[in-house]
């Protein structure tokens, strides 16, 4: 591991909590052996997998703080779901604070919802946060194995399980998150 | 049933196959009870049920012909899902052809995606489509008399079980009808 890349870790996880730093070097694990098999920066996935829930730890006062702070505009009914805002402040702050590269920055904006046409980067960071070795439930495992196998429908399992998530509990889904699965769907 | 009424039923079922026949009729009674519950206006309910599937018996081919005719833009990926051109073909032919005021067109034209932000005509052929005599599948006795108690619920379960049956399917969801559903539960 490269001295910057040291240096990233050390202080992105001195501002997380102690549960979510697991889950965050689960990712960074998960991903960099994604990134081998798939060919991917393994810098680029190692800096995106530190970065990704960098502001996960807010309020939503303070999420809301870093949207007008870094001239973030979204709709309102976005500005109660926690689980969207953090990508979006995430991917601010992984720029303006950490001076991360677009492509770093791109993945963590979209980690949560994902969109139509993600980069091999994007992918990685969305399923490894899904799979990484923290995520107990059932289709983690058998999703996990897909990873390897076949990306693109793994991914699309992953945005499926998603859209059968908020369906469940009865929330909004993001455009995005169709949009990502309709575009692998009618490639 | 006054004599535009009549003359309509006939000039549609005789361009109805048989199967169809019995639905189109079990969705004009079902949207005529909806109406009377509802408060909404009982000719135009009809004339949308009777108009809403007039289209659903043509070719792809055919349908592709009455997009040219009456300059109908759609996505590419659109012209592949039957269900989602017969609304659109079904619009325009009740409009150019048969005469159909606008509120009417509408309910036609998002009776299969929804919409955010439905009209209460367009609610009442969406949910008279889903629970019309004919549909036996067991969902559709429960969203039955929830389309009596709270039509906004019964939307809502609706799209939800189109998304559900959509993601099984593996095809796509349309945006409109995750519009439609986000509209529902951000209100």
């Amino acid at each position: 591991m490269s001295n910057d890349l040291r240096e990233l870790r050390a202080a992105v996880l001195a501002r997380t909590d102690r549960r979510r730093r697991l889950h965050v070097l689960g990712v960074a694990q998960e991903i960099d052996t994604l990134a081998l098999r798939w060919g991917a920066d393994r810098g680029q996935a190692a800096r995106a997998a530190l970065l990704h829930d960098v502001t996960k730890g807010l309020t939503p006062a303070e999420q809301l703080k870093l949207c007008a702070k870094y001239d973030i505009v979204t709709q309102s009914w976005e500005r109660t779901e926690h689980k969207l805002m953090h990508a979006v402040t995430g991917a601010a702050v992984a720029r303006f604070e950490f001076g991360a590269e677009e492509a770093v920055c791109a993945a963590v904006r979209w980690h949560t919802t994902g969109r139509a046409g993600m980069t091999l980067l994007e992918k990685l960071l969305y399923l490894a946060d899904y799979v990484d070795a923290t995520r107990v439930f059932s289709e983690a495992r058998a999703l996990r194995a897909l990873c390897y196998e076949d990306l693109d429908a793994a991914l699309l399992r992953g945005l499926d399980l998603s859209i059968q998530f908020l369906l469940a509990e009865r929330r909004a889904i993001h455009p995005d998150t169709m949009a990502a699965r309709n575009a692998l769907l009618t490639r």
